[in-house]
């Protein structure tokens, strides 16, 4: 038999209703066992934001639409819902405490059941099997997503009680964004124990090994939108990557895209799009190690959709991502320069890259005068009517997400599931805990 | 090596950056061919349609969410753009034709290219190779989708003349709407070529081998929600199935849910739900037809999604299907009887399943004034209410579609594909011009 007929063959026993559904497996024959895990979590990337991302960063002086790393490694889908208490719409707190513990909590939830019993978490699993483990995320350590692969809390709301579990976690790398959760007592405890604290961006190049606590903000990392040079998410993603691989058993690493929710949830598509844009760098980046250590497995999905955003609006069939190419910053960086300066008309129209005519003065003066939350309101209004862009609401909605990987065990992820399945396959694919030093 | 290893490590060979990627595949090697090809497309069946679908479908009285048909189904999804002259947004005649012909072309394209050269639809393809061909939909068999599978015009708004066409497409089954476009002596040259031409869905029954017209309605067929337990498009379906397994050389068939594009168009999730069920129920038939034929591909997509349909809205994580449970027709047909009968509030609060307080009655009454439109859009407001449902928009959105297969071939559409991509996969799946008799 040839091999490509082999691959005919053999990749129909992994679909639905397929002919060779009945064929005999042997039980004892498990998946390859990748060495390495790599989850990586896009905050609300929904379906429509991956595809207005291809849009958003096609270019359009070629007549085709380029492909973007998520078309390149899109294997399936999952559903999001959480427990039953909870209806039909997760938050983010119990999505990802089932895509790190396998269990259905309810809205809230850091890795506890609906009766607040803690649940194993994916990167406890992995200390117990001897590999590393780490977070790397542009919220707070201690926001929901990170947390619920962290620690157990009832609530993702106590995040002081939270950041103080994280000394007992034994994680080897933690960063991100929340500086003021850490008191000074907190930081010299993580020293004493072995740990480099940073606070400072630029101290991360020079860390050369584990283990590493690094906050860059008081709370989360800047919109990448308004520093896209720096690429923090990829740099923390790259770094870590480094950290952990000097474990010889293996690791196990957490990435997430938090503030494409963020801009989800303030409907605020230039935002979403710019940390889209870092999300898919550092999608690039663990690309690249997997194809450089084909022993690492990566899995990419959303936890939910946020904003209800749609590519289209209001009746008409376009949507002019091109108007976000020539923003220079983010909408409330643009509307708080405005609010700070008496001059703001121009130097906004700059930073838009559209002419602001008298109408448009009106109108953002008028916001202006209010503040800069309103500012960023009409700003963002005005872009979403230019983009022809939708939305339903400021909060979460409940329709699938996708699902990307590659590497050894990604064929496990091919097709629909639900989202606690993508954690019980990522545990099934780690060492067994005999193996552990 | 034991099956299920050579399952795993074949199947890698379909996925992006596998380790596997660049083992060498015999070129001669051609996937296993199926003799019959269905292609299902659900018009405006964005991810938002299936993932509502599911919890719509959902048992409250038990705990798990049950999975529907497209759970078991899922392989990939796909883009939808047309021809860059459209922008990023299609419509159904621009994807349509992606779908049938495997070409880009502007909105409005009926299997034309962008110059309004003729395209050859997979419909043709399948004449030539001396395969029977069918069309089985809820419009009128002459709306975009299945003209593009059956035709070539300019413009999808040529009604006439693509009704005109039919007679020379030497299609074996035409099942759907549109009695208006076809004339008496339209209709004797169908009869004078050998078709049984069926006005009365009760004739359809009877029919026992093609080739055969059958025009079930004016315009389009009913909304399902208004008789769910005559299935249209399910008996549609079976009976192409029936009719087109008599050539033992193979058929393809089209078989479209178009209306849940119209709920979605006049964002009605009832209606939009009513047709999911019918279009589900359809892709059940062929299902178990592929069970029982193995020899069958099924492909199921949707050219588009429709209305920037949201789970969930206006910061709430709730959505309530339960509301649609209880309801017992569409908003439109509920509107028209209310219209017609001065003793409405009783009747109407029974339909739809839920109290109407004074307030309520206040709002429906003035609508109620204004007329049918004016009531059904009331109704949709108040349902859209209850269920927490949200909209962007009458029209399409751009979001990524999903692609579901099973049957031999139904490997070639596991990840992410353009909707080009699926025409030629499908017609690089069927056989040789040289096999024709």
């Amino acid at each position: 038999m040839k091999f490509k007929q082999l691959c005919l063959i053999a990749v129909a026993c992994w679909l639905p209703l397929s002919t060779y559904a009945e064929a005999p497996l042997n039980p004892t024959a498990a998946p390859a066992r990748p060495k390495n895990i790599v989850i990586m979590i896009g905050d609300g990337m929904g379906p429509s934001y991956t595809t207005a991302y291809r849009y958003y960063k096609d270019n359009p002086d070629t007549e085709e639409i380029e492909q973007t790393v998520f078309d390149r490694l899109l294997v399936g889908m999952a559903s999001t819902y959480p427990a039953n208490v909870s209806g039909y719409v997760t938050d983010s707190a119990a999505a990802a405490t089932a895509l790190s513990t396998g269990f259905k909590s309810y809205n809230g939830a850091i890795s506890v059941d609906v009766n607040k019993r803690p649940l194993t978490t994916m990167l406890e699993r992995a200390k117990q099997r001897g590999l590393s483990t780490g977070v790397a995320v542009t919220c707070q350590v201690n926001h929901a997503t990170p947390a619920a692969f962290l620690s157990h809390d009832e609530s993702r709301k106590n995040y002081d009680a939270i950041a103080a579990t994280y000394i007992n976690t034994d994680a080897d790398v933690i960063l991100g964004g929340g500086q003021k959760y850490f008191t000074q007592p907190m930081r010299d405890e993580f020293t004493a124990k072995g740990y480099q604290v940073l606070t400072d961006f630029s101290q991360l190049d020079a860390v050369s090994q584990p283990k590493v606590l690094g906050l860059f903000a008081d709370v989360q990392l800047p919109w990448s939108l308004d520093e896209p040079e720096v690429h923090r998410l990829s740099q923390l993603t790259s770094k870590s990557l480094e950290l952990l691989s000097q474990n010889q058993q293996g690791f196990v690493l957490l990435v997430e895209g938090s503030q494409i929710d963020w801009g989800g949830h303030a409907n605020d598509i230039a935002a979403a799009m710019g940390e889209m844009d870092e999300f898919a760098h550092s999608i690039e980046v663990v690309e690249q190690f997997v194809r450089n250590h084909p022993d690492t497995l990566m899995v990419i999905t959303a936890d939910h959709s946020t904003g209800g955003l749609s590519i289209g609006a209001n009746g008409k069939y376009e949507w002019h991502p091109e108007v976000l190419h020539k923003m220079t910053g983010s909408p409330e960086t643009m509307a708080a320069q405005a609010v700070a300066n008496e001059q703001w008309r121009e130097p906004l129209s700059a930073s838009l890259g559209f002419a602001i005519d008298d109408e448009l003065y009106s109108k953002f003066e008028v916001a202006r005068m209010q503040g800069k939350k309103a500012l960023t309101t009409a700003i963002k209004q005005e872009i979403d009517l230019r983009t022809n862009t939708g939305w339903t609401t400021p909060g979460h909605t409940g329709v699938d997400v996708q699902v990307f990987a590659a590497g050894p065990g990604s064929e496990l992820f091919i097709g629909s599931q639900d989202n606690t399945d993508i954690a019980n396959k990522i545990i099934s694919l780690m060492p067994k805990a005999k193996a552990a030093k």
